[in-house]
């Protein structure tokens, strides 16, 4: 619990000394537009009860009070009093937190082929399934590194679904609501051959793009196909350590993305490295298979490429790969936005067949925090 | 049919005079890059077979032919032999065509109150279902204006869904595949209240955010409770017409929105204005109920309120709002990164009860552009 040490306030800002000495200056709109007040805010699920024109645009503080360790704040016009815990005051105003962005590089665990010496994030899935600790572990996990493996989920069709169910739900798409990867005639896609696959993200071609990709091995006899994971938040952080100004140029610069066979055209416009406002890596997009015309003016082709090049270069570097084979009953659940993956060639001799899924990032943060929230 | 009228080549660049006089320069590696030759690119699917580190760093042209209609150009090192068809480099190459956003402000028809005089696009479900050129239409009006009105879907529960399924595929969420819009006891959001909701987007704090929302009205026998629509994009469009440093602080600085109830904690951080590297409006987030604490830096402070507060004024302008009343058995399907929805309080006699349902725009693009395939 922070205190207030002491408080003085003008018509525009409360200045406020906290008990650790540090200060803040919190403008009276600020303070208005985030009252806790029940009038002001539902008190189930926070959600705001007034518009920003329902505050008059010469909103002043008028007085501010310290009472049973709250902060009262008149504010004129209007009448409008507030109270706030000096709790919430100080984790939430903005001039001494910064926001928070899960989704970006900030706070995960970027790692390279040697980073899992000890072992891969893995559960099994019967355990996940009925343990909150361990399916919270396993969350985190994708949170954390992007992806974890699952192992013992059952050999049957369909039934990496179940794993989906377990924190969120699925995304289905032109592929269907699961999909079979394995060798076909007449493929659509080069997935659906003994192809290898170089290190690449699914759907780059689609908006929204499916935040979370399952992959479930139902059979695995043949010669090769072992499976590759490689961290992409890290390589973009290799490419801005060794060039930053490759790494300016495939952020601000967006190009097309398509894909179109008998039944579907999808096509997107986006950047191979998205970042935030803070120039925070959220999401890449890395799929050369998947890449349409590239139009960039004239005068930046020159130096597109380069970067681009650059950028495919690393991505192709050994040490920044993780090599496994998937076992059949095995299930990888890796975060489609961070982590790419790749297969090698495999021997048309024996069977070689994954089932794949999508689904979306925003159920699984939203399970993790409701895990967390009732583990702490 | 663009014909070349004559060519010339360095061992970077390729020129060419087309016979319209004007002149592309085209650079080796872009070239090789685009090859269409089946070696290069899947001619089914136009995946394209090679990765940009197949291509040499120091590729260069080593010969360009023009024979039987066919532009030969051989690269060095390596000896490889691509054919361009004249017309698809007139149309595709990049110092001619500028690049494309399906999702764009670029191309739509912005909307007011006053647009719609001759009526609202609207298409009557059994016609949308069994005639393509109609569904063609429909899917039109959702790409040009956001929003299209359906009339006579069954009144029956969850048949907004045979909706979806003409162009897509659900978006299954924590409200379960389609959810109930109608007053509650102990609501867990306003939306299941007799209140009125101002002009806002739906899910800004889901990241992806569903990009299309259904709402298809069962009943509908109380006092008040008309709907309303409002192009965001247009409203964007003034914000920058107005003050175009409001429309730069609200599309360069993102903030963090929250929805948090017994079941979920969906959290996102997205600008209220997101625009893509050509500063074209691409999608809007607006929720007054869902924006979490503002954390900016302090020294902006001071100036985005007075943004923000500006394109909250211009969603509240009647002039570009239409307002009608939802019958039972019609649907509207709507853009949800462009249309914001609202509606007006109704009365505790009798009984209003919408069904909602979320989908994505991709679906419904890639659907659009094979019946406009299928058509030409």
């Amino acid at each position: 619990m922070t205190r207030i040490s002491r408080f003085a306030f003008s018509a525009d800002e409360l200045s406020i000394v906290w008990e650790d000495s540090s200060e803040s200056r919190l403008q009276a709109i600020w303070l208005r537009d985030h009252c806790r007040m029940p009038s002001s805010r539902n008190p189930d699920n926070g959600q705001r009860l007034l518009n920003i024109t329902d505050i008059p645009a010469n909103i002043e503080i008028a007085d501010v009070t310290l009472r049973d360790d709250l902060l009262q704040v008149e504010f004129s016009p209007g009448g409008h009093l507030s109270e706030f815990d000096p709790e919430w005051l100080y984790r939430n105003c903005y001039d001494r937190n910064a926001p928070h962005d899960d989704r970006s590089e900030t706070g995960k665990f970027l790692w390279h082929g040697l980073s899992f010496a000890q072992g891969v994030p893995r559960c099994a899935h019967e355990t996940c399934a009925n343990e909150a600790q361990a399916r919270l572990a396993a969350l985190r996990a994708v949170r954390d590194y992007g992806f974890v493996v699952i192992d013992d989920v059952p050999r049957e069709s369909g039934r990496l679904l179940d794993v989906i169910a377990l924190f969120g739900y699925v995304r289905e798409t032109n592929y269907g609501r699961f999909f079979d990867v394995r060798t076909q005639v007449d493929p659509n896609n080069l997935a659906y051959t003994n192809l290898g696959l170089g290190c690449h993200f699914d759907n780059p071609y689609r908006d929204p793009v499916p935040g979370l990709q399952l992959l479930h091995c139902l059979e695995s006899s043949t010669e090769g196909g072992e499976s590759i994971l490689q961290d992409g938040f890290l390589a973009a952080k290799r490419l801005r350590d060794e060039n930053p100004e490759h790494f300016a140029l495939l952020s601000r610069h967006w190009i097309n993305f398509r894909f179109s066979d008998a039944d579907a055209d999808l096509r997107a416009r986006a950047p191979l490295i998205e970042v935030n406002d803070r120039d925070e890596v959220i999401k890449l997009r890395f799929n050369n298979r998947s890449i349409d015309t590239i139009l960039l003016p004239p005068e930046l082709i020159e130096s597109y490429y380069p970067a681009y090049r650059h950028l495919a270069e690393i991505l192709e570097r050994d040490e920044l790969q993780i090599v496994f084979r998937l076992q059949p009953g095995q299930l990888i659940l890796f975060d489609n936005t961070r982590v790419l993956h790749a297969r090698k060639a495999y021997s048309a001799a024996g069977t070689r067949h994954l089932q794949g899924a999508y689904s979306d990032l925003d159920g699984l943060y939203s399970s993790l925090r409701k895990l967390e929230g009732a583990a702490a």
